[in-house]
C-alpha cells in the first residue's frame, strides 16, 4: 500500500512520517505540500538522510498514488480540501479539527473559522479509536480529547457520575502547540514555568462534550483547564467527579477492568496513578484512579504522548483497523525508557 | 538584631540564610546543626565564600547570642525541641510541619511520626501572614497551604462557594520535596515527566482544612492533589468550586480586589491567570480567576516560588509582623525575569 | 533465536530490552538478574504490561537457553562473570567497560576496581562496529568513547593532526550516569545547571587512547573533559585539534565522505555541525566539522542518543554483525523529532 | 541619584531594572523606549506591580532628569544614538556591543552593519571591571567575553600560555539569545537539545582578542565556540590551552590566587571546577582550573550568570566604579540556592 501526508513538517506529521516508514503494510509513503516542492531533508533536520521530496498538492495525483491521505494541516486547511476526497470516497485520515464537530456553528464559535460545508461535517466520522468505528473519511481525535474521553467513558457510559460536577485539569508539553513561533512558546517563557491558557475556550472542549453526549445525553457540560509545563512531548489529564452513592474504588476499578482489559493500547493500572514518563514515544494511553471517600470525589489521571496516542498514533490505529489490519501493527508497544 | 537558623543547609535553611544577611534589622545570623560543627561553604557549595561556621546544637547557647530562631528542619525535629524555647518565650519561626496542627492525633495521622506534646501545639500560632496574627512561637505554613488558602481565603470567608465542591489541583516544582535522594528525585525521572504523588495523604491537606474550617465552619473537607513538574522553585495551584447562584466573574473579582488590595505580597489580577515564571524570587503571591458560568464553576490560580512565599520569605514576613518591621522589610519585591 | 540480557532494569538495560523485542531475527528475549526473581514491570514500571519475569541468574541455564547473552551491568561484574561464557565459547556482548581495556593494570588505574584475567583481556574485543570485526567476546564501547572515536577517526587514521593537541569537550545527559541516587543526580542539582566531571579521570579516556593507538601509533594521549548538561538522553562531542599544513575544509570534508559515505549509522553533513536532537531515539552517529584557518584548528561535532549509538544500538549492531544479519536490521534508522 | 534605562524590556533590560530600584544610590529609576509610551507593567507581566511607565525616548529629557543613563538595546542602536551624549560628556553604560571594538572594519566585519563614527568608538572605554579603568562611556563588555577574559586573564597576562593553543568551548542558556523569536529560541527545539552556533563567527570573538592583545601583544588569534544547552542563564567558559614549560597546577593556582584574592566579585576555588548553579542570581565569576601534565594543557572553567556579571550586573559594578561608591554596592552576593 501507498500512504500520502500533507503536511509532514509539523510535528505530527513528522511523527506520522516515522510511524507510516515502518508500517510492515505501507510499501511507499509519498509527501505532499501546499509549498514549492523541496526536500524532506530540508523540511525536518532530523530526517537529514531520507529520500523522500514534498511534491506540490495535487488531489488527484494524490488519490491516483495512494491508498490513503493523511491530513496533518493546522486549523482552516482540511475544511476546505475534504470534499474532493470525500466524493470520490477515497480513504482519509484527518488529524484536525476541522471535521470533528457536527455543528457548523460550534466549529465557528470556538475555532474562530469558517467552518466546513455540513455535508462534509456529516460525513466525516469521529476517530476515537477505542469507541468508535471507523469511516471513509475520518476526523481524528484531539490530543487533549483522547487522554480526556479514555479517562471518563467508563464512568460516563455507566452513568456513575454526578454529570455536572466534571472537572478537568490537564497538563500538557509544547509539542501539542505545534512549532509556531509565539512569546508562549520561547525557551525562556516556558522554562521553569507553568501556565493555563485558553482557559474554557480551548477548542478541544466541544469535541469532548459531543463525544461524552453520544455516550450519556444527561451530561450537558464540564468543566476544562489545560497548562503548559515545561516539557515537549506528553499529556496528563486529571479528571474528576463527585461518584454517586454506593461506589468505592473497588466498583470503579472493576467498571475500568471491564472495559478496557481487552484494549491493546490502554494500560489500567488500578490505584497506581500513572506517570507521563511511561507512555513516552509508545501509543499508550495509561490510566490509574482514586476515589476519596472524604470528599466522595474520584480522581482519574490518564497520560499520552500526545504526538502518537493523541494524534499519529491513533491515526496509524485508525488506518488499521481502516484497513482491517491487527490494531497494534506498526505502533510502538514498548515505551521509551527513560 | 541577632538572628539563628537550626537546618540552613536545606532548601528553605538556604532561601532563609540568603534573606537575614541582607535584610537591614539583622545583624548577625548564627548557624546551628544537629552535625559536628562545620562551615557553610561546605554545607552549600554556593555560599563558598560566606563566612559562617555552623555551631552545635545548643538551646541556651542559642536564646543567649540571638533574638530570634528560625527552624528549617525535616518533619519530627522541632516537635522534640520546641519545649525549651516556648517554656523561655523565645520568639521561634518553625518552617516545619510539626507545630501547624492543633490535634496530635491528625498529626500522627498524616505525617506517620509522634506528634508534639498537647500544650506545645496548643501554644504555637499558625502564622498565615496575610491573615493571622503572630505569636511567640509562629508554625509558618507549608508551600501548598500558602498557595491554596490565599487562593480560597476570600470565597470561603464570604461564603461564597459550594463548600463541598472545592477541588485543588496543585503543581509542584522538586524544591518543595527537599534535598532527599529517593528515585522520583532523580533527573531522568523528573526530566520530561509529570507525576500526581501523596495522593489524599499529603501532609498539608489537614492544615488546610483546619485553616478553612477557622473562617467557616460549614466546611467539611476540600479534595486536594499534588502533581510534580520538571521545574526547581515554583508552586502552582489551580482551585476549582462551585459557585453560590448570583454571582458571576465582576463579583468574585470585586471580593478578592476588597480582600488584597492592601496586602503588599499578593497581586491580584483579575481575569489573568498568573504564571510561575512572574512570581520567581520574589515573595508574591499572584492570583487570578476565572468564572464559568457553563458550569457555574470558578477556577482559581494562585503561583508562589515556593522556596520564598512558600517558606522562607512568609518566615520573615513573620518575623517583620513579630518584631513590629515593616511587612515588605528584606524581602524581595521585584521578581528575577527571567 | 533467544537473547539473554543480564541487568535489564538499568537504562542501557531497559532501551537493550526495547530493541530487542522489536527485533525481526530475535524470538524471544530471556532477562536473568543476580537479584531474587521478580517481574520486568515491577522493575521497570514503563514496562508495566510486558510478559517477562528476571530470572535468578544461572550460567549454564543462559548458555542451554539462549543463543547470545547481553550484559547490561555496572563496572566490576562482568570482570566476574566472562570466564564461564569465553570457555565455553558462548557469544557475549558485553556493554560495560570490564573488558575494554588491554592492560589489567590501565583497567584498575581507571576504574579503582580488580581487573578481568589477563586471558580475559586477550580474549575480548573491542567493538567499535564502524571500525573493528567482531569476535565472540565484544567488549562494546562506551557511550563517550563512541562519540569521539567516530569523530577523529578519519583524522586520526589519515595521520592529517598535529597529534598532540586533541582537546575533546563533551557535554553529556544523565541517562550516561545510570539511576544511581548521588547528590549529583538529583533534579534540583542538575536542572538549571552545567558541571565538568570526572576531569581527566574519566575511565572512558584509556579506551579512546588505546583504540586511537591502534589506528596511528604516534599518539600519545588526548585532553578529555566532559560537561554534565540537563538533558536525559544525548551525547554531544566537540573535538578540537591543530591540523597539518596544506589542509582545508573542503579537504577534511572529503576525507570523512570517503570514511562514511558508505555507513549507515554514521551521517556526515560537513560543514553542518549536528544537534543532539536530531539523532535521539535512533542509532545515528551525526557529524560535522569547522575548519579554521585563523588558529589552522578544526572542531568535529559528533552527536550521539548514548543509550543507542552509545551504548544497545551499538550493542544490537554488533549482533547484527557477529550473526551475519544486515547492520541495520532491527534499529531504528528514523529519529524521533521533536 | 537618578538612572535612566533604555531598553527595559529586553531580558538585560529586566535584570537591570531589579538592581537599580534595589541600589541604596538610586533615588528614582527612569525608563525609555523608543516605542509609544507604555506603562512597565505591559512590558513585563512579572513587574506587574511597578509603578513605572516608559517614556519616549528624548536625550534632552533623559540628560536632564537623570545622573547616567543604561542602554539595553540591541546591536546597531546605540551607534546611532551615543554621540550626543558624549558630546555632552554625559555618562552612559552601553550594555550593547556597537562601541566595544575600537576598529570601525571589524565591528562591520562581525556585525554586518554599519559601525559607529571612528570618533565616537575612541571614546568608548572597554569596561571589563576587574581589569579596565572606567570612562564616561562605557562599554560594558559582552556575557562570553566576560567569562572568557576573567577565565585567562592571569595566565595571558603572566605569559605562561602557548598563545597559539588558546581552545575556548563555552556552554550557554537562552537569556543570553534575548526574546527574539526564532526557530532555535523554540521550546522543542531547545529542550532536550544541545547546538553549537554561529562557530567561529560569533561577535564576541573580536572583543575577546582586542581586549587580550592589550594584555600581551603576541597573542594573534582564539579559537572559540559556544553552544547552546537547554538553559535559561548561565554561561560556562572552558578553556583550553598549553602551558609554557615549568608550571604545575599549584604555580597556576598561585597565579589566579595573586590576581583574583582581592576581586570581591570573582571567587576562585583551585582546582575545584564550578558550576553554573553556583552563580545564578548572583554578580559572581566562579573559577577553578585543572592542569593536565599528561597533555601539558591547562582548562580553566568559569561560570556566571549571564545577566547579572555578563550584563546587567557588570553594569552596576561599573557604575559603582564610575561614581566612586564601594564596587559591591547594590549587587546580589547571595547566590539563589537551589
Amino acid at each position: 500500500m501507498n500512504a500520502a501526508i500533507l503536511g509532514v513538517s509539523g510535528y505530527s506529521g513528522s511523527a506520522l512520517y516515522k510511524l507510516l516508514k515502518e508500517h510492515p503494510k505501507v510499501d511507499k509513503v509519498n509527501l505532499y505540500s501546499r509549498k514549492p516542492r523541496r526536500s524532506l531533508a530540508e523540511a525536518v533536520t532530523a530526517f537529514k538522510n531520507q529520500p523522500e521530496y514534498l511534491q506540490e498538492y495535487d488531489p488527484q495525483a494524490i488519490m491516483a498514488e495512494n491508498d490513503v491521505l493523511f491530513l496533518a494541516t493546522p486549523a482552516g486547511v482540511s475544511s476546505q480540501l475534504a470534499s474532493v476526497f470525500m466524493e470520490a470516497k477515497f480513504p482519509v485520515i484527518d488529524l484536525s479539527g476541522d471535521l470533528r464537530l457536527k455543528k457548523a456553528a460550534s466549529y465557528e464559535k470556538w475555532y474562530q473559522k469558517p467552518a466546513a460545508a455540513t455535508k462534509l461535517l456529516a460525513q466525516a466520522t469521529y476517530g476515537l479509536a477505542e469507541f468508535e468505528p471507523v469511516g471513509t473519511y475520518i476526523a481524528n481525535p484531539g490530543c487533549y480529547a483522547t487522554a480526556t474521553l479514555l479517562a471518563l467513558a467508563p464512568l460516563v457510559k455507566e452513568d456513575l457520575l454526578q454529570l455536572d460536577s466534571i472537572i478537568v485539569d490537564a497538563k500538557s508539553g509544547l509539542a501539542g502547540a505545534g512549532k509556531k513561533l509565539t512569546e508562549t512558546s520561547h525557551y525562556a517563557y516556558i522554562n521553569e514555568n507553568a501556565q493555563a491558557y485558553k482557559v474554557n475556550c480551548h477548542q478541544h472542549i466541544p469535541e469532548i462534550v459531543q463525544e461524552l453526549q453520544t455516550w450519556n445525553d444527561k451530561l450537558e457540560a464540564i468543566q476544562f483547564t489545560t497548562t503548559l509545563i515545561p516539557i515537549t512531548r506528553g499529556i496528563m489529564v486529571s479528571a474528576y467527579a463527585k461518584v454517586k452513592p454506593g461506589f468505592a474504588q473497588a466498583d470503579l476499578e472493576a467498571v475500568f477492568t471491564k472495559y478496557y482489559h481487552d484494549k491493546k493500547w490502554v494500560r489500567f493500572s488500578g490505584s497506581d496513578l500513572p506517570a507521563i514518563r511511561d507512555v513516552i514515544q509508545s501509543n499508550y494511553c495509561d490510566i490509574g484512579l482514586s476515589y476519596n471517600p472524604v470528599t466522595n470525589t474520584v480522581l482519574v489521571v490518564s497520560v499520552i504522548d500526545n504526538l502518537l496516542k493523541g494524534a499519529s498514533g491513533q491515526a496509524v490505529q485508525n488506518f488499521n483497523k481502516l484497513f482491517g489490519f491487527e490494531e497494534t501493527l506498526g505502533l510502538p508497544a514498548i515505551p521509551a525508557w527513560p
